[in-house]
């Protein structure tokens, strides 16, 4: 399916201010026919480049005192693979490839090594598979308040647990949380989200079973076959779309994707689904 | 049922240390004729406290340098009011006693306040009454690791949900915290113990519902008509059994207690119980 | 100096809610001739209390749903001892009346059992007395900002320390905690504070010094010896003007105080002062 | 200067267990003419790996249950960079290499999310440049416990800031909070290091400064131009000697480093030190 998505980011500069922006969608093997644009004004100077060990590309750029507004817009054909989940279980340390064991370990806002117990307790007893994170999903979405408003960027994923509230954001750590508990990898994913209301940046996860990253939503919003990836990392912290580093007054963003030939009222799949990244 | 009870503590103190003692039974009308001794090697002025608005009797000592020992002792018999647990519903807090309301608040290590949401998505659909803080002790005793050497004095409600264990008086405070979170007044209970194994100091809980305090206890280990009162409070801080402000080693501790014509392998009593205070 | 005091509430009443107030002055010593009104709108009944142990006055009320508004006004004329601090100590814990002892027990916002090291590093060094908790309230007065919306009703000690901000209440508990570690008694108290501008109402606190408990102001923001007390507890959970328990919109909140023949342009004091609660 | 070192670790394994080493001195440019030897006892499979963006070098083994003994031992001459503090200034973000990027970023142990107002009311005001960093080491060093036994795996740089105590990695891990806090970027290095005492592993830090990264000991233990990295990475949780994934009883850990034709009776360097990865 090739998908038409975009951002407009505007912000009021009030001095020259460093930006890292991570809007782009990543270069994936499935991600096939990418064309795209990247508007800033007024122009600046950028400087690109490629996080080491993942896809993700950011711009930096110095930002003049003023008005800022970065738009991204492009169309890209997404290559999913989706597959039964029953028959998908989960690997072995011993079999793990190595780059994948960093994501079993507890990052800033993904605080895993604090909730063995809590995860063995709640999770430790079903099988184990693909649908043991489904099952972690399923717990997070049917328990807890999906709240605007209820967190902040400080907010953990044991805070999460304790307020029984959160976002989109807020929601992935926590089931990421469950996941490295339970020694499944586990990864943030920043996205275009296809049937995400009101249509807005999105943060998924990706659990790493069977020999490939499958992707999850424990907010149960957007279509898992409609996620265009931007990037992918231990936490909110390594995906943010826009970071800066001065006194900056951001305005109104706007965020959307299009699907061509895709029915909107389909129900949606409940395939294990995971983009080639090779 | 008559009861004996008592401890010895036995501490070196390196330098002249004022201790705080609180290991003697309350004033309770449902405490009948108690006899008791309290003995303090060497023999040393006190000063005795009753603090207000509670029954607990605190014993104040300035101890010189050298070893120290306290032995107290007694024979009480307990009254205590049993009652179908399917009648006592929670009460509305218009018709709360002024007096208990605040076993409404959070305390240091009870902080109700962060549990609103998860106290209601637990136990928010429950039947109000006295089921639903039994339900709250099943799901703690049920789903948390009783283990000692999992907790350490700072350790609050919070700290024992992430971590899924606990001693009793983590167990306590977290059915505190839920029964607060749920306008249910709740106060610690530290306590002589009939069928505690091995013997110790414990820690249960009061829940306040149709007009009386009403004993839990989240650990599951004590009989609740065998509960001989040290004191009540907010939680740990207030009823500490022995608190001292200067260079001081502990050592061993012994708590005992016994019951007088008690069929020590009878079932353990369903009932709710309450022992009056007035 | 004689004080005109009062506040006026207002709430919008979503459904029938109890409240409990505390908003009238406390019946002191060193409060004369308090003249004082209490007005609801509508009348509703009233159950009154004062807290044992305190001199706390409690007002609860059944609210039904509709506009809500409670105005209470006084005068009252107030008794300070006031006395150069050069010449008042720290008092022993030996020496501690039995009642002033629950003052040095941590509370739910006021953590002193985490930072004993802390409390020592910072102020261990400094000589005993007066002076000393002054140095604490320099510290925090100097180096934290007082910002509205740094905090929130379960913002701690702890939180206010690593965020380096916070109101009155979070200043007066992270001065409170470090006492409190250094086994100085340390108590919340709300007030009608002459001085404050805006005017609102105020949170400061009093330490147990040479036989009396001082006033402090960890905020710098108030004239000491125009403090009218409402109440004093353990920290903000023991003083809350207004608690309520259902669904209630908050409105406007309006608080005065004003001074008979009191120059609000001459200095403010630098003695240590005291009211007596005898 | 010519480095000898190396470690003997001993387990005793209840069932297969996967390990991920992290022993082996980093491959740099500073680090010439390395020789060393990894013997594990039973020998078995290596994978190894070099996590991409950093020199970590990992070898995964299984390791069947009975006895487990790793003995790494090597030697290298590790060429410095040392220069004078006073003339290295902090770099603009705007100029930061984007690889550096990522370590101005939060970590699992490292919250300078939290700490930005108590970094800048520290040291917001110095001077920028190599000297507040060593301000910072100096703060640390100087006001904290260094304590054995005074943190767990799980403190994190906010505790360590509240407990006022911690042992290397928590001294480390807090600089690094504040230096990212003031926009310094900072990474965690594990490393043999020549003087300290008892001999261990060690945690230092690096600071981003004038286009190098700087080391820094917070500790003031270890000599800084006799450290020979093993790891680098954005905390503790990235450069761990050794983490298993089962039942593992761990023995006695020996670590050892000696230095050729350096006096140890000398005194250490205050120059800025510099090895590069280049």
């Amino acid at each position: 399916v090739r998908y038409s998505f975009g951002c407009e980011l505007h912000y009021t500069v009030r001095e020259p201010t460093p930006f890292l922006l991570n809007v782009e969608v990543a270069h994936l093997a499935g991600h096939r026919d990418l064309r795209e644009e990247l508007v800033i004004t007024p122009d600046l100077e950028r400087r690109s480049y490629v996080v080491p060990g993942t896809e993700n590309r950011q711009v930096a750029i110095l930002a003049p005192a003023g008005e800022l507004t970065i738009r991204y817009s492009g169309a890209v054909d997404v290559d999913t693979h989706s597959e039964d989940p029953s028959g998908i279980g989960e690997m072995p340390i011993a079999k793990l490839p190595l780059e994948v064991m960093p994501f079993l370990l507890p990052s800033r806002f993904v605080q895993s090594d604090l909730l063995y117990a809590f995860a063995q307790r709640e999770f430790g007893y079903l099988e184990r598979g693909h649908g043991r994170v489904t099952a972690i999903c399923n717990w997070i979405c049917g328990n807890f308040n999906y709240w605007h408003g209820s967190s902040n960027p400080q907010t953990t994923a044991v805070d999460t647990l304790i307020a029984r509230a959160g976002v989109c954001r807020d929601f992935a750590h926590l089931a990421m949380a469950f996941c490295r508990a339970l020694k499944i990898p586990a990864r943030m994913v920043s996205a275009y989200a296809y049937g995400l209301q009101p249509s807005d940046f999105h943060a998924v996860f990706e659990a790493y079973l069977g020999g490939r990253w499958y992707l999850f939503d424990a907010t149960r919003q957007a279509a898992l076959d409609g996620i265009v990836r931007i990037g992918a990392g231990r936490d909110a912290a390594d995906v943010a779309f826009a970071a800066f580093f001065g006194q900056v007054d951001p305005g109104p963003i706007e965020v959307w994707i299009e699907a061509e030939g895709r029915d909107s009222n389909a129900p949606r799949t409940t395939d294990a689904v995971s983009v080639s990244t090779g």
